[in-house]
């Protein structure tokens, strides 16, 4: 069998089952391992790799955006879990013909994300490589051990909510393959695919609500990442296509271009949003402080139910099928 | 200008000037970061990479001692420094016809070996590649900041030590190159290529003596590792030829294939035994301990000379010259 078939949702099992952990550790299994270090803190640990032909065409993504977009997924691995990011171990791997000029934007845009996160990059390692480049990126954040958020805890009547629009990225993407003419709302979209935002305040504010019970970032897409969320949590969820947040850019460009925009927001990955269920009785409070605070809103769009481990969605209350566009990164 | 051009050693020097770091860390420029967190504990944090067709070739090892080797090189800088390894994260990047059974075997060798020095392994990323297999690994371990050993601190008129036999690693290499006829000298020399030893008891205890003043690990050969050492140290260094360890398989195999087996321990990568240097005071009672602790001979081999940053070759005296091997991961 090869990896295509196995697939990558059993090999990672595959892996959790192999190593174990110690009990005061989390391993496999969240956007970040946590390791305590003092009774105030604790490290989060994540690892995210950017390969080229799989991730990223070099001749569809500046260098220094590919910089950029390395620490800032990251960053929102741990921004997910509540965490500040601190120090960051980055390895580069290049063929031998890969010119200086790239090379020193691809450090100017890495260089640039770290300063915008206040990030000390620490080490890594620079190796060759036969054909493709490969960068890998390494981040340690630190968190209060009592506001790390987790993906396995939601519970359920909880309100399921994002933070801001989904499907942008992913059609930036096929604004890109199609080669539509830049206008300003291609433009917004192309911006969120090359640099995506991560609200870090946001998330650490909502990191330390007692009212979220989970939390996790969407860096594969709402469907898929939604049903990690559930299958961890062992819980099922229903979502409100009407209540999905799309952005004017998304919602024209699709109009335009007959896409559908309710698939690109469900399916298509990289909104680099958070993801995170709300107690029933504290969402109204919540949700008018977080407005209030960051004069933003906070979207529900659907609600965690019984143990099913299903996830279903609803147009306004009529339950409709949607294509499953799981992400599988070996197929 | 092309990488290949521009080299290793000058893109890890605009990488260092580029990215600044807080006084309390020890960035780029050891085998390990070094991250204080609490004052009895500071946390060894390292990378690196195994690349397809650059560090390794698929019909050249086996899967499960390539997934060994991976914590092995990582296992090695850590102890370099004086530190226990604790935690790794994985980075796995496969093309999709790569065969189960294969990763399978190199999960296994990677599970030995985390068995084997107490390694959990908390995460990573599993991700697609076109063409080539990458393995990147990043280990953290931890020491006690007192006895954590730095390659900047060798001293004029340090003895320059190793702890075992140099060359055969790459002896092994060259061996598997040119198809050489398994004999029970081959197989030696092949099970340092593909079985790294760290001798981690030595290494802690080394990493405890005061005499003790720099310590790095050989990974790219005695001459270019001395070379950054020296150079770290602002200080200069004479080789004894004479007084470098060579192993009987070593010297058996050079005899009948005519190799020269001081250039394999001059210049070979992948021995992964430490380097250090010893303060010419505490030389000879060291020597003793070390010698009735582990029954295994710690070689001088040179000494640190002034500020030259030089580094020369003697054989019995008299100054020789040898062919500058050093290795770069881009030419």
């Amino acid at each position: 069998m090869q990896i295509k078939e196995w697939g990558e949702d059993n090999f990672i099992h595959y892996l959790t089952k192999t190593f174990s952990t110690d009990a005061d550790v989390l391993g496999i299994g969240d956007d970040c391992a946590v390791v305590p270090v003092t009774p105030e803190k604790s490290w989060l640990i994540t690892t995210d790799a950017l390969v080229e032909g799989i991730h990223f065409l070099k001749d569809q993504i500046s260098a220094k955006d590919l910089g950029y977009k390395a620490i800032a997924v990251n960053v929102s691995d741990v921004a997910a879990m509540g965490g500040l990011p601190q120090y960051a171990f980055l390895t580069i791997a290049l063929p031998k013909g890969t010119k200086q000029g790239w090379i020193c934007n691809l450090i100017e845009g890495i260089s640039e994300a770290c300063k915008q996160w206040n990030v000390q990059l620490l080490g890594g390692d620079t190796v060759g490589s036969k054909r493709d480049i490969f960068l890998n990126l390494t981040l340690i954040g630190s968190a209060a051990p009592a506001s790390i958020k987790y993906r396995n805890t939601a519970q359920e009547g909880d309100i399921i909510c994002v933070n801001g629009c989904l499907g942008n990225s992913a059609a930036g993407l096929k604004a890109l393959q199609e080669q539509l003419p830049m206008s300003y709302d291609v433009k917004e979209l192309l911006l969120t695919h090359f640099r995506p935002k991560v609200e870090m305040e946001q998330a650490m504010w909502l990191a330390s609500q007692e009212g979220i019970h989970a939390m996790m970032d969407l860096s594969d897409g709402l469907d898929c990442d939604l049903r990690r969320l559930i299958k961890s949590s062992q819980k099922g969820a229903c979502i409100e296509t009407s209540h999905l947040p799309l952005s004017k850019a998304l919602l024209n460009v699709s109009n335009a271009q007959q896409w559908d925009p309710l698939k690109l927001a469900i399916s298509g990955g990289e909104d680099y949003m958070l993801l995170f269920t709300v107690s029933s009785e504290a969402f109204d409070e919540l949700q008018q402080k977080f407005e209030n605070k960051f004069n933003s809103i906070l979207h529900a769009i659907g609600h965690i139910i019984g143990s099913s481990r299903d996830l279903h969605y609803e147009t306004k209350g009529r339950r409709i099928e949607v294509e499953q566009a799981y992400f599988d990164h070996f197929q």
